[in-house]
């Protein structure tokens, strides 16, 4: 087994140099997702288990066959750029989260939804920074200045938005459904926002006009790329009525469909807003307008594939982190000092705990005030419901780390390989905890 | 309006050496792809067009804006790899053809197809290759060597399959579009599965033991290709029906059927299999067995998702190479002597036509002699159809001669420019004078 395993890798490794490099790897990464759709379906009913977790836990054991084959060479066969992430792997993701949200709930709890997505959001960002700066410098981890510390507090503020859904269901409690759905997709684009926002920006020498600067740096990105989203959507509403008025051609709608939305997320990108906003709110836009204006069959086929995309993506992305988990560079480092691992991650998963719930209980007793129906008001219970189920960290957590804190998909720096092994062991442990205790 | 250009151009040229290059290069693709679609709706009644000409035209007069504005310096902002055809773009094209076929038909007149699609295609290339042999050493045209007469022997003999349907009507003609259709796609994957054969080969010392060789190779390659393709569907077919008995989930399925087609296109590549026959065979095999093991709403989403990713490929393809079209570098060589290429042009073309007649009314006389009913006989008008409907040139030659020809996109060697150019006048050519006949 070994043996044939050594000379497939040996014939890999030949072929990386060559022009053939991005076909093994995608040979390799195909049947990956292949069978992860697979196993987790077939482990669905386990409650320990699901498709991120799946995903995550078939990336280590390649990583681990590659390592060992190796040599303890590598544990990954190709590094990825971070744009990959952002220009491929997230637009489909956050585009189908809006598509897909029930609008009529998501409107009637907008004010609660965006308190909770932005201001919370926000506020568990400022916490967990604050939190860092005070307990990393009783720690030996190395040189991180402001900018990393804000972007720590941008990174485990990003709730893991789908996972999140797999343990609440729609028709039984349909109030608390829409506040974590809703919340999650306003702060996948919040935290993005944010942390765009923290790594533009000049922090070498920070004041209160530089920190309002900031802040109204934040909304006006907030604003412009809702904007831009929802023009987008309004557009492609526009054209495919007026054009398409009487003659439907299914496969032009859905390619319309498709290119508008992710033009809308390119067209962001190269003004320098917030895709992801964009994106999302396109997707809001194109499923209120647009989806009403096209053929049955296109309603079906934009529905099943956005959510396929999605999801692909999402397991690709988990695949990818969980072979890049064990890529021995990083854990250098932290077997030099396991202890030190240890209290960051611990730390780090204490103050995303905090941080979630020096929003949640606030803001749902604001929001409480100005709801007349006892029904429309959020009771204790739900409370913690909300606080527990936005404990989880994935995937927009997971690349966000990526962009800060490595260089090419390499890791040089003690401080920066620590942050990364924390943000892997946060994110599988929060995930895996999470669904012990909910489901 | 030529300054705004020129600001957006000098942004965009600065751009393309940073990091927002594929962003840039990619809102710019996109935006013209959806005017495609819009524009080549608008159109559809108009018998000149179709969207394949609007997709060419659209790229011609991008370049000749950015050729402007810049000067004369350039008419594409960016270089593609050939592997961006082979590896993103044919496979949805050749993977639709197969997942679309109508298999009643198709199977029917499996022995016609094959024998025009891969019997007539080896005819069709040895009298191209042997005309412009002949032909070619008559002109000033600089240095080409036998694999490259070869080579334009396998270019020409690819048909434009999807086009050439846009005239024939399934109800009306249901024997004559099958042959079409079927030979068109057969078709493609032979001219690819010929073109590999002819490069992979040592053609410095031919002699008949090496030409068996070649032909040898030719069936293998044939052969192994359809089988993986096969394995491939019904694997797939297995897995869906096994394991998602009794609980379906519509995106899942269409991951998996859309992965499981990428992985065997995949496979073959890693192998150096044909990956087009390959995918051609995996969407018939799919769309025969696993497509009636999924649910209704998968049915309709694989269907539609699968014609639109094709319908994108294809024009995102006659886009890029309008746009290439007028690349300078290209014409300067045929600006030097304007009546070489015309003479190349027509040498082709008649080439086209005599290599296309050459088979179609021996093998039809043939498939006559093994049908009983006169209802499955072929006529002399209907091989006539067959032989004008088939003489489109269209996205897989210029993928091919790009591939031949080029270095990295570009073509430093005055036979190669002369080559590229007189394709594309070809495809463009008898692209438009068949449609004004047929419609």
């Amino acid at each position: 087994m070994a043996d044939i395993l050594s000379a497939v890798l040996a014939r890999l490794q030949m072929l990386s140099t060559s022009d053939h490099a991005s076909v093994v790897s995608m040979n390799l990464f195909v049947a990956l997702l292949c069978a992860c759709i697979v196993i987790g379906h077939l482990l669905e009913e386990n409650r320990w288990m699901n498709e991120s977790i799946t995903a995550l836990l078939i990336g280590l054991c390649t990583g681990v066959v590659i390592l060992l084959v190796s040599g303890g060479k590598s544990s990954h066969l190709l590094v990825f750029s971070e744009d990959l992430f952002f220009i491929y792997l997230l637009p489909p993701i956050i585009f189908n989260a809006g598509f897909q949200v029930k609008k009529k709930q998501f409107f009637r709890n907008f004010i609660t939804i965006m308190l909770f997505g932005a201001i919370g959001t926000l506020i568990s960002c400022s916490i967990i920074s604050a939190g860092v700066i005070q307990f990393f410098k009783l720690m030996d981890i190395g040189s991180l200045d402001l900018g990393d510390y804000l972007a720590i507090g941008a990174i485990f503020a990003a709730t893991d938005s789908v996972c999140t859904l797999q343990v609440l269901n729609q028709d039984e409690t349909p109030l608390l459904y829409s506040l974590v759905f809703g919340e999650g997709v306003v702060n996948d684009a919040t935290s993005v926002v944010l942390f765009n926002a923290i790594q533009s920006f000049d922090l070498s020498h920070i004041n209160t006009e530089s920190a309002l600067q900031l802040i109204g740096n934040f909304f006006y990105l907030f604003i412009t790329s809702t904007m831009l989203g929802a023009i987008a959507g309004l557009l492609s509403a526009f054209i495919i009525k007026k054009l398409y008025f009487g003659r439907h051609s299914t496969d032009r709608e859905v390619a319309l469909m498709m290119l508008m939305a992710y033009l809308s997320y390119m067209l962001a990108e190269l003004f320098y807003l917030s895709g992801i906003l964009t994106v999302f709110f396109c997707g809001i836009v194109m499923s209120h307008y647009t989806w009403h204006n096209v053929t049955e069959s296109s309603r079906i086929t934009t529905k099943h594939a956005f959510a396929t995309s999605s999801f692909v993506a999402e397991i690709f992305i988990f695949v990818y982190v969980g072979m890049d988990a064990l890529d021995i560079e990083k854990w250098r480092f932290v077997s030099d000092s396991p202890g030190t691992s240890v209290a960051v991650s611990s730390v780090l998963l204490a103050l995303v705990m905090a941080g979630r719930a020096a929003f949640v209980f606030p803001l749902s007793f604001l929001s409480n005030l100005t709801k007349k129906s006892p029904n429309d008001k959020i009771d204790l219970k739900q409370q913690v419901v909300i606080w527990w189920a936005g404990l989880m960290r994935g995937a927009v957590s997971m690349a966000l780390a990526y962009n800060q804190f490595t260089r090419s998909g390499h890791t040089q720096l003690r401080a920066n390989a620590i942050m990364i092994t924390s943000t892997i062991t946060v994110v599988l442990f929060s995930t895996m905890v999470r669904f012990l205790f909910l489901s």
